[in-house]
């Protein structure tokens, strides 16, 4: 299968396999969209977090109005659209939107002596960015933790110098990461209700959701995984680890939903390879030794895992 | 004096008195740049509120990152500034600069009753937008208390759909609007410091202060304001009404710093002609009966402010 829709949550590819369950039938599923865990360290990734992404817009007056002439006596959607995303977080990093935790579970003891003793480096350029969640190691914050961020926003006059308008719109978009359990269409309603109740009186809200998709965690004792970690082995000269991932794949779910099909997550990139930024790149070392694995896979799978 | 550069702080305008102080000496300075208080309700404008306009950028990462791989573990630019905004007001309104209302008097009971006499009435679009400051009329928030809004943010990814990244960097414009006795550079000082406080590790922020301007009262009886009543009555044909506006003109104050020259504020539009925004207008009778105001204003100053 090759589709070109997972960054807009795969809806087409969702509907071809209602409509072509049967011809779709297999064994395992197998997708290269996650990472090696570092340079030279190849992974399994055996769970995903979900995601829930939506924007807000906040509309005040008709038009923009000036600030001289109405300062101080209507409500201004970006001042009022600030508010309503800094109450998302208390001063834990942990999300106030009211339920968000209800559906997660604590963390396993067994995992997270496992996450702990991965071998985890930030980069110095990260690591001066650290922040997250008190209580939690940041690849448990990155990996088995839910999140809320602001993914962009807009409003008002954002040329060069001043302009003194009270705006007449203000806009953001907010993602969820979200972990198993959790319901992505509990979360955004939850969510959606959180905004509307912190909206002041004099600005109106709209709430539109658009990707929706549930995290997956998986088995990773199955003849499937095994053969995985053959092939890896033989491919890049060592042992895969074992590990999560924070981004989302929604078609992981639907080929479970749909097809009731478990996946195997074997990919080939780097964290550091700029994903969904500016100059992106892949490397040709892990991309030819990632199509090494891929052969070695069907081997190992004809073996029935073992080597 | 014909000057473009108003809406900059007019500084062109500045360095042209100081030197030229001696060619630009006058009996008043007149300036049409205010509004009449409402169709056919001509003014006499006494008072302008000051302002202070900056921007206030922060940034994270050296780029976007994605938000599955960075969610949860890094500080975003977007979710600091918003929190830094909405911490710029309390529940009541109040700006929680520390400091702001420091050097505000307390509004004169004289003022206070004249104002509330003031034939107003808010047009139904804006009553549904009334806010602002508790314990204020309307017209007091627009004219005699000082205001901290956002004229403008940015920052992430602002295009269509979503977007799952951790932004590099936001920004907002942020302007004050000072009433008497606030300094202007002691305002910008306090909300840089107040800001950088609020700033969480790992982001940078950087700021800058672009116009400052004070706030103006202007005596209402003297010979010129006399002769501006007479002018206007016979040009409108009805007694002006002494009123203040929330905007502010620079150069009203640099014309009393630099050439010790009062300025009377003799204004012919409408607040309702879209300042500031699109589809600015000037009413033609409103242009027409101005010019006659003006040229009457000469008659009227010759003979002294009698009629």
């Amino acid at each position: 299968v090759i589709e070109g829709e997972e960054e807009v949550a795969s809806e087409n590819l969702e509907r071809f396999l209602v409509r072509n369950a049967e011809r779709c039938r297999s064994d395992i599923a197998v997708i290269s969209d996650t990472s090696q865990f570092g340079p030279d360290l190849p992974a399994i990734t055996y769970g995903l977090r979900g995601v829930l992404t939506c924007e807000v817009i906040l509309r005040g007056a008709q038009q923009d109005l000036h600030s001289g002439v109405y300062g101080g006596s209507v409500a201004n959607p970006v001042n009022a659209l600030a508010r309503i995303i800094a109450a998302l977080h208390d001063d834990q990093r942990r999300v106030l939107i009211p339920g968000f935790y209800d559906d997660v579970r604590p963390l396993d003891v067994e995992e997270r002596r496992r996450l702990s003793e991965l071998p985890f480096d930030d980069s110095e350029s990260l690591r001066a960015l650290a922040w997250g969640e008190v209580g939690f190691t940041t690849l448990e914050r990155r990996w088995v933790r839910p999140t809320c961020d602001v993914n962009g926003i807009i409003g008002g006059y954002t040329g060069v110098g001043p302009k003194t308008i009270i705006p007449a719109r203000a806009s953001a978009k907010i993602s969820c990461r979200l972990v198993p359990e959790q319901n992505p269409i509990s979360v955004a309603q939850a969510l959606e209700a959180c905004l509307r109740a912190r909206c002041p009186a004099g600005i109106q809200l709209e709430f539109v959701t658009s990707s929706r998709s549930s995290a997956i965690v998986c088995d990773t004792n199955t003849p499937f995984m095994r053969a995985a970690r053959i092939a890896i082995r033989d491919a890049f000269g060592r042992d895969p680890l074992l590990i999560r991932e924070g981004g989302s794949i929604p078609v992981v779910e639907a080929f479970r939903r749909l097809l009731g099909l478990d996946t195997l997550l074997l990919g080939w990139g780097q964290n550091t390879d700029n994903l969904h930024a500016p100059n992106e790149r892949f490397l040709l070392k892990d991309f030819h030794r990632g199509i090494r694995a891929s052969a070695l896979f069907f081997d190992a799978v004809s073996n029935g895992g073992t080597s």
